[in-house]
């Protein structure tokens, strides 16, 4: 009989089918599992799968007293406490870079798509203000990619792949991380030197509570009235109360956001603003990283089971 | 006293004023200059600044006699009729490669934005459809860049940025123009070739009667039902009316067009799409690049009322 694991988030169908076809999956989705399922059915559960980002707390780990083994689908696993998980012996496994192209992809999608003032442009050409001759919400020209400065904050395989494609747009590049790493871009020693530096901050750290809110309003102010912020990592990186005040008082000029503090919630201060684009977290969401991300969760599970270690452990 | 200069195109006042300083500009505002100046004062006119787009007729000529110089703001010179110029020897020039950074920066753009579904993933944010769990029109994953087959039609400077930029993005790139160049990319001997090979089309010829409609019904139909097509050229080069069809009966998966047949108008055909992005042909609108036109520009008036060879002229 195939072993049992818990969906934990709440998921597509379409991406657990590859899954379901060699375990036997129990489809939490998203509500606590008690919610669903009786504590009889959740006691024998040995693994579960789960979005990275959603909080694991101890009072669902105590629904689950055989769990050994969560299984983050994708590269974060900022929901995970480890200080419970180690109690208990569970092993936790995530999808490293699984997803980075994907994710680097969007970000660079939506710098170009805020500071090219995308979303006005085509609404300007639906409506038909263009062909009335009504006056251009593009009518001033902004600046271009040609030698602005790109800050990248945090240099993981998202960081990384996000700096080589903003590269190619003739741009300077530079980045802040913990630790310097072997790449030939710039290194600030703090995130308000990149910031003050930066016309665009690309936000590719991995969330955590070392992390929470490390983009405030100070980090905005140094990025300035002609700067533009990007996150495609986590909504806590982010002050969102921040930077909605920067968005409306000019103190910056723009945002990219496909994350959010509390998803799937964008608050109206961010979705009545015309500066900025906004993504319903979809980085991680095309056909080939979905791919890759089901790869990693087989071969965890694969592993778990056979009782080795997990083949994608978060280190 | 300072020369007097035509400008024949409507442009933006703020893109005229360096011009302004050096010129004395007798605004057309895109109507023929007949109807706004007497042919008092269109007689001693020996310059004129235009769209390069933008068809200057026989019948425009033959109301400015003294006519010895035709400067293109922009790339582009399709507008102009080289027969009709030799005859009254008139000199044509043009901005070469002075918004190729700008232009390729927003093919790059709308292919990411049209594949990624940028628009209706914004829409879908903003009217709260995601915060209230509705039906996201982003719910089946498409591809992404890595290991996309992108061909790029041309390869001037524009085509060789575009090529570039995406190359960053782990794609293929491969190209057809009418002569193979010294780039790192596969090229195929004919449009239908590449169309056939690629998954997204990038169009970056240079328009001309040669490529009218060189992008047809059957060259999308090789491009093929997973197929984008991007166009930032000239609407020329694509028969609209054809894209129109393929991408309403899913003959292609969608474009991006910064231009159109008859600008500016977009027909409401395309307008109601939901797989297309459009922009109101702001390639080139960034404030370097029209810095850099307007010193391709100035070089140019400079070099002709001094009685030497165009600083940039129509090769």
């Amino acid at each position: 009989m195939a072993q049992q694991v818990l969906i934990y988030s709440q998921f597509p169908k379409a991406l657990m089918v590859r899954i379901g076809e060699r375990y036997d999956l129990l489809d939490g989705k998203g509500r606590p599992p008690i919610e669903t399922f009786t504590a009889e059915q959740l006691k024998p559960i040995r693994a579960l799968i789960t979005a990275g980002g959603q909080a694991i707390p101890a009072a669902v780990l105590d629904t689950l007293p055989s769990l050994g083994a969560i299984i983050c689908y994708g590269t974060g696993y900022d929901g995970v406490d480890f200080a419970e998980t180690k109690k208990r012996n569970i092993v936790v496994g995530h999808s490293p870079a699984a997803n980075a192209a994907s994710v680097a992809d969007l970000a660079v999608t939506l710098m170009l798509a805020t500071t090219r003032r995308l979303i006005p442009a085509d609404a300007y050409v639906r409506s038909g203000g263009w062909s009335g001759k009504q006056p251009s919400p593009s009518m001033r020209p902004g600046p271009g990619m040609t030698g602005r400065k790109i800050g990248v904050y945090g240099m993981g395989e998202i960081g990384r792949k996000i700096a080589a494609r903003c590269a190619a747009f003739e741009t300077e590049v530079a980045y802040f991380s913990r630790s310097r790493h072997d790449v030939p871009y710039e290194y600030h020693t703090s995130l308000a030197s990149l910031a003050e530096w930066s016309d665009i901050l690309m936000v590719a750290v991995r969330a955590g509570k070392d992390t929470q809110h490390a983009v405030n309003a100070d980090i905005l102010k140094k990025l300035g009235p002609q700067g533009t912020v990007v996150n495609i990592s986590r909504g806590s990186v982010i002050d969102q109360k921040a930077l909605v005040a920067a968005l409306e008082s000019n103190a910056i000029a723009g945002a990219g956001l496909d994350v959010y503090e509390k998803e799937p919630h964008a608050p109206d201060a961010l979705t009545k603003l015309p500066n900025v684009v906004l993504t319903p977290h979809i980085g991680g969401h095309t056909v080939e990283s979905h791919i890759a991300m089901q790869d990693c969760t087989l071969a965890n599970l694969d592993a778990f089971f056979s009782g080795k270690p997990l083949r994608y452990p978060v280190a």
